[in-house]
């Protein structure tokens, strides 16, 4: 059945989703902020800053006016930046009229609070003024998902039918949603495997090969997992894509910028240049401190996040941080409590 | 504590796993058929057709004498072809003495009789001829241990004091051993994860993106974990070393015969052409029939390991086989059992 969607949020993530609903037959809005930039969505069909060859369909309007993008919204999808979500959920909130499904699509922590975000929209969007909450995640490229490659992603919310409703919203012959109910596992997936995306892009950095990469990303995901299992995500779910899967496109693509800052600080660059010369949020920077923090309260071992969170806050020399994690006692494999 | 070590099988495996044990102080002995090759790394203290580079240290002898090499040894570590397994494992019971642990570090299922390694071995060396069986598996290029890069695997074994005794065996400053006790797991991660190279392999070829690549990696995880789990494996093991770990080194490196080979299918090759001009064994190609087979026995859905089948055996354009993955139904994403 055709929607209405409002997209909030025109980066190339969003643009690349908002692309998807147009062509399975949604009515489909983009909201952002950049008058230059709707303009250009709505006069050329381009958004050449995110998306820099894309041709976009005629039929996806863009609006600066939040009011004009969820009037009449079945639907509102979140892609906004972690640190942007409240205030932009706290203004929807405000206005929003006829209690749209709240999707979402943004991977991160929220600074301080460490909340995750379905925690934050649920806190500002009052329950009486939406339907249930959902977080999209999983291993995709916005650039490949632009060109119709084909791309799989989890759709979850405690509630399987409203997972289901976005899944039928999405799912296409090049874009496949699966359902999932372990919302925290989701979205603690998408969010802590930045970190793990740094060490693994230190590591080619520092000139260790595949099998040094393997095991940082393994022994990696056992900690988010067991960080995870400690915030009551399933520890299963990080065997999916929102888990494993997008842990392997972070870190076997030079696309990611958290593993572009792992192998700069790798191969001996300093933090701030590399955040400076980047231009752009490195969310595994602030993930990692988030991660520490929460470790530490729970009582988690999460030794090759405390490594990371060393050479990122506290000075530590890189070359010293990754021989230490070698050095630990032998241990034992399936510990996830 | 000094021991004596004989391993089974000096190719590249092989004859990286006993350069570490000789580096640990232990006295080591390679065997192997090959009366060339066996002079070659006593004399030359080469090995030059698996490890080209590399110079071995000159403690470490080899032996074309079954009996020379087992004798007064306290562990046999098996780094054979899998089809070959039963038969040498058949010789050492008829001739072994002193209750070794058997150790192996192969990969693959029996064929036919689709057994795992350990159970092989289990039938063929009865129990009061040896210690405690282990396996030993993870992410890891020969290639890359053999010139000490950061490495890390998993001894696993019922009995956690043998798992314990093996990481003791290895364990030093850049090789990193977990133990488990969870040996179906790790064995079947160890087969299965060729399938899904040669998937992922596949999607490469065929011109697809990360994307499709995580996706099928991701995918075909959570369907040979579902086998594992119908098999007695806890589905946490393929979360670890031998199971992701392993498959991310498989699916992200070139030197991965598996995934080669379903790169070369992707790109239109025919399999007996590939094959022919490997002149190697691509364990995934009699896997993908045993997992199949295993699959349809125990009722669990395989569509990955289905559609690879169907291309191998059953002459069915990959292009389509691809195509038909992606146009199921939408799935639930957890759904172990």
């Amino acid at each position: 059945m055709k929607q209405k969607i409002a997209v909030l949020g025109p980066g190339s993530w969003g643009t690349a989703l908002a692309q998807v609903l147009v062509e399975n037959g949604h009515e489909t809005i983009l909201w952002g902020k950049n008058p230059a930039q709707v303009k250009e969505i709505n006069e050329q069909h381009t958004n050449h800053h995110y998306l820099p060859d894309l041709i976009l369909p005629t039929e996806l309007k863009a609006t600066i006016s939040l009011e004009e993008a969820i009037k009449d919204a079945d639907a509102l999808l979140f892609v906004i930046p972690t640190k942007a979500i409240r205030e932009v959920a706290h203004q929807v909130a405000a206005i929003v009229e006829n209690q749209p499904y709240i999707i979402h699509a943004s991977k991160g922590l929220e600074q301080i609070s460490h909340k995750r975000i379905s925690e934050v929209l649920a806190e500002e969007i009052p329950e009486d003024k939406r339907k249930e909450i959902i977080v999209l995640s999983g291993p995709s490229h916005a650039e490949e998902v632009a060109v119709h490659d084909i791309t799989t992603i989890t759709a979850a919310s405690p509630e399987l039918d409203a997972a289901t409703y976005v899944q039928e919203l999405f799912m296409n012959e090049y874009f496949r949603i699966y359902t999932n109910d372990d919302v925290i596992g989701v979205e603690l997936g998408a969010a802590l495997k930045n970190i793990i995306a740094l060490g693994a892009g230190a590591m080619v950095g520092l000139g260790f090969g595949d099998n040094a990469k393997a095991a940082i990303m393994t022994r990696g995901l056992a900690e988010i997992s067991r960080l995870g299992v400690a915030l009551g995500a399933n520890p299963l779910t990080f065997i999916g894509l929102s888990g494993v899967g997008d842990l392997i496109v972070t870190c076997t693509s030079v696309h990611s910028r958290n593993w572009r800052t792992g192998q700069l600080l790798g191969q001996g660059k300093k933090l701030e240049e590399i955040l400076n010369n980047m231009g752009m949020i490195v969310e595994g920077v602030s993930t990692t401190k988030a991660a520490l923090e929460l470790s530490k309260q729970l009582g988690v071992e999460m030794p090759i996040t405390e490594a990371i969170h060393s050479v990122l806050y506290e000075g530590k020399d890189i070359k010293i941080a990754a021989k230490d994690i070698m050095l630990r006692d032998g241990r034992i494999e399936n510990e996830f409590s």
